[in-house]
């Protein structure tokens, strides 16, 4: 394997394939990387005596195309890959200009370091993150496949998409996420003194990835300008429509403070909404999951030993929701009314549907009069007094 | 003490207060929330029979003033707090329409949790945080001292600040960059399928808080807007500049690419720059730092051997620089210029100035000619030259 660029990327790459015994050769215009690299175990410096298998290109996105022309007329390699995060641009450039275009496959691994440089560099950078390969209408399938060896050597999961609809995703779950955080950082210098002191894990969260080498990134956000435009114009209306709202509700007596508070919910909202569409996220409940139902006496830390009592499973005790006791609900006095510590509760808990009835099981074994709830066809109102009535 | 208000906060603080043996009297005007704080052990539903010690109103921004003139009115305390993420606003209406201002402090704890209502509370939630104090002109020295015991009781950290400069700093340290991570967020939603595949670390770190209760977060929005607005037309105008640096960059040949680069890499630049007062992040290399040389054998894995030594230490390899090995370096092989694995390199590590001697005489005995070159003073020439000649 030859690894054209021995920064963060290509030197950890580099490692990951000697770490399988592959034969590495490593070059990068700056030969005290490519030496570092070296020094790390990543390889030999200097090109080899054949072509190797693959070529990994491993420099700044505008600079792939130019790499790809030069190694690609030095017979470098059988096939060749590169790792930038913009993809469209390569491919077009490699069709157009590349000698040998079916023999190139674009790649990007979904993987970084807070550091740069050789030494941030690690063997096992990739291991279970996505890896995007991004073959074009003239790739070869052995190209494809080289590429492929290329992930599983490094442990990753191969991710094969088009190269615009890569641009696209990067553009709204990396490029843009990347100049919001520039853009709220930005705003912390040159405030009063102990601004700083009150800032908490929220802020440090939204900023944090704002702290990447601002070279690399500007070669990134310039070449994939069109599609971080368009999210970031639509970001810029939301924004434009909310100073406005946020300036009326600043003037007590305004007369668009209602509208002026609906644009702000309105926004909050739509936050929440974009948030369940990430994976791993909290999934919002949905109408149709189970319920699970427990009556509680309104005795203090019944509620505490509840909660305690859902501790291993798969449940949110955070989310449920909880009502007061009507007759029949056993854990309560069945007054229903008045106020004093004795008052019953019953909570209910939103479960995934595979889960509701272990949960119903252990909570009863345990002393619990825990029901199964399901949801109630629309279809029918008696269900719902049924529902109500259920022995417990 | 009383709870006036049992969501996240109102209940976190009783269930710290009773933890410590005070007796706690609760009040939500949505009963069942009452009720639930009370099942979880956070003290009595309804009002005392005598006043208490401290009331703490934990309620949404708008709406302190307008309870604590109710409960000042009703005698409930000897003093009165409150728990709301915006302190002017309160501090303005009980200095003009509560009927003892002299007897209100102004607080704000900086904690939460992503869910909200009292099942979501815990008695350790303030620990180790801060917790703001903005007591008025006319605040009572023993209403500050009471709201200062409830400050340690629940085992946070107390900071005195007047109330404008607070919310003057909430705004940049918390509000703006909950906007921010909606606007991101917001983004999310109608994208093509398989646009969340790509999402990783850094757009759930950038979107994280814009998890948080729409309503709620409206009206804390609402409360700091004068604030909130001036911060946002910073970032606004900000973003009003990217975008046509961004189309001019998305435009192969357009006149104004240069000046583009320079607004989005000046951008960037400015966003690392905010990150560094952070408290806690890492600090940019000083000009004055001590710098710890060590020279190193360009044989593979010589590196990786001279980074795991400095694994204990508290410096970051990472950041270290590396240039070739020159005459006289000792690593090296000395030919200072080809390409071959043997060329040696010398790493120089930007070290806390304590960490320096211990960090040398470490490395000198696991067998590394590291050396202390401190920085160089800049009237004089002939140290720069008389450094690259130390013996090693």
């Amino acid at each position: 394997m030859a690894v054209i660029g021995t920064g963060l990327i290509g030197t950890s790459v580099a490692l990951a394939a000697r770490r399988q015994g592959v034969t590495v050769f490593l070059s990068d215009r700056d030969p005290v990387a490519a030496r570092t690299a070296a020094a790390l175990g990543a390889g030999h410096v200097g090109p080899p005596a054949a072509p190797v298998d693959l070529a990994v290109i491993a420099v700044p996105p505008s600079q792939v195309a130019a790499v790809l022309a030069q190694t690609q007329a030095n017979r470098l390699a059988v096939a060749y890959t590169d790792v930038a995060s913009v993809k469209a641009g390569p491919e077009q450039a490699a069709l157009s200009g590349a000698p040998d275009p079916e023999r190139y496959v674009g790649g990007h691994p979904l993987a970084g370091r807070e550091w740069s440089g050789p030494l941030a560099a690690r063997a096992e950078l990739f291991r279970g993150r996505k890896w995007v390969l991004t073959p074009s209408r003239v790739t070869s399938p052995d190209t494809l496949d080289r590429a492929l060896r290329l992930v599983e050597l490094a442990e990753a999961v191969p991710v094969v998409m088009r190269s615009h609809d890569h641009d696209a995703a990067v553009a709204v779950t990396s490029h843009v996420p990347h100049l919001v955080a520039s853009l709220m950082a930005a705003r912390l210098r040159d405030r009063p003194a102990g601004t700083s002191a009150l800032a908490g894990q929220g802020l440090r969260d939204v900023t944090r990835i704002a702290g990447g080498d601002s070279r690399l990134w500007g070669d990134i956000l310039r070449s994939n300008a069109p599609a971080v435009t368009g999210v970031l114009r639509e970001l810029h209306a939301d924004l434009s429509r909310l100073l406005p709202a946020l300036d009326a509700l600043a003037q007590p007596g305004h007369q668009d403070r209602d509208t002026g508070l609906r644009t702000l919910v309105d926004l909050l909202d739509r936050g929440r909404l974009g948030l369940a569409v990430i994976p791993g996220a909290r999934p919002p409940k949905a109408p149709g999951d189970p319920r699970v139902r427990v009556p509680v006496a309104g005795r203090p830390g019944e509620l505490a030993r509840l909660v305690a009592a859902t501790a291993g499973l798969d449940v949110i005790a955070e989310d449920a929701d909880i009502d007061a006791a009507g007759d029949g609900d056993g854990g309560g006095n069945g007054d229903g009314g008045g106020d004093g510590d004795g008052d019953g509760l019953v909570v209910r808990f939103t479960v995934p549907p595979a889960l509701a009835d272990r949960m119903v099981a252990e909570l009863r074994a345990a002393g619990w009069a825990a029901v199964r709830e399901d949801a109630v066809p629309t279809h029918s109102g008696r269900d719902d007094g049924e529902d109500a009535a259920l022995p417990v």
